[in-house]
């Protein structure tokens, strides 16, 4: 059987972010990424620091474990990355958590296009933003998003953008009136990701989410959007793994 | 023209709970409760504190109100309260807003019916707890419950329930597993809503969210849930109109 490369499993817990924010789900975290974003609060998923942490594992295999670890108290599973649009055959893993009628929720940056992107019943694309470093190719963010609306299915898709400063602002709008009819999430980014001063970290990040709000509630052009923290962060501060 | 009794207009700024959290609205806070919450963050509404505050207003007055301070800044609105299911006129208010391609959201505890709840977009039912001091009529809100999934519109609705306490919890529990196919919210409660110093609200309510997602991460029986704190008490803590 096929195997993709997975870099953690765990849950249950809560999504802190995006479109199903709060909602009790398990993580598969795949290995991998097509970016390098400088902020990535995951880039032991590609940077190589991780390495020794990668398990090859069958959709079954995943499964199994997925279950060890929630029992029967789970019915939505998040699949991040890492890129887990990188990953053809996670298609398998797919097919399994729908035959146990689970829930599936992926996050990917809209850089790579897989047909099983239209299985997903919670999609969050996520462009990157100028201080991430990197460039977003625009024609394939805007074929990957004309694929998902063409189809039309039952899933809900929305964008999310990080926010850390003006310029990302800037670039945030663009995405949001070139595609305006895609629920649209601002996400206050978190520049301290190695701090380990939780309460200074949590009044930190409130109020810079704070002062994005406010500058969305000014904004005229910015109208039907949600803007939204992180909440792990609030919740666990730059803990990994839960 | 036929009135209704307006508290409070204000924004844009951002919805801080439930379904839409994250959403950029306006807000229009009706005057009137048939319920008197323990806990209630609005009592102003209902317990003659903010009688003078009141303003009987038609449809077009609310409208131009929100037009004077969101401009073309907003298309969603949330009427909240008090109960704005106690007020049958606010059916002409809601025409004003569709003609105008506004969104609507509304909470309401689910003790009362109007026809006018099948037009709202976003609806949120949030049953009362035990430590309100309520007791819920369920017979009431199985019918409310019913009409609107017979009706199976376009509509969003979920349910709500605010967790101060372990009885709370069960309760939350029972509604849950009573109505397991409508969208499910657990909220943490703010039992500090005369507090003013901000930087301990916020460590305690966050400490109490955390609890609250332990709680339901290790409960079998709560699957398909959303967790959520308040985030305007994190970001203004109990300061009104915001
Ligand atoms: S796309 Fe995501 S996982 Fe990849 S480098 Fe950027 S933030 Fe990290
Ligand atoms: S139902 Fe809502 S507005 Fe009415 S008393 Fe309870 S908390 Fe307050």
């Amino acid at each position: 059987m096929s195997k993709v490369p997975v870099m953690e499993i765990f849950g249950p817990t809560i999504q802190g972010e995006g479109m199903v924010v709060g909602q009790k789900t398990m993580f598969v975290r795949t290995a991998g990424c097509d970016y390098s974003c400088s902020w990535c609060d995951s880039s032991f998923t590609w940077d190589g620091s991780g390495k020794h942490l990668i398990v090859q594992m069958t959709a079954e295999e995943i499964w199994s474990e997925l279950k060890r670890l929630g029992g029967n108290g789970f019915s939505f599973v998040t699949i991040s990355g890492g890129n887990p649009a990188l990953l053809r055959n996670l298609e398998s893993l797919i097919a399994v958590l729908k035959e146990n009628d689970i829930k599936i929720g992926v996050e990917t940056q809209g850089s790579k296009w897989q047909e099983w992107l239209h299985e997903i019943d919670e999609l969050t694309i996520s462009p990157k933003p100028p201080s991430s470093g990197m460039i977003t190719d625009f024609s394939v963010l805007s074929d990957i998003i004309r694929k998902l609306k063409n189809r039309n299915s039952e899933q809900h898709i929305s964008l999310k953008i990080v926010v850390f400063n003006q310029a990302d602002y800037e670039y945030a709008k663009q995405v949001h009136l070139r595609y305006p009819t895609i629920p649209f999430y601002l996400q206050v980014g978190n520049d301290e990701i190695t701090s380990t001063d939780n309460p200074q970290l949590i009044s930190h990040l409130l109020e810079k989410y704070g002062v994005l709000i406010d500058r969305v509630i000014a904004d005229e052009q910015l109208r039907d959007v949600k803007v939204l923290p992180q909440l792990h962060a609030l919740v666990w501060g730059n803990k990994r793994g839960v």
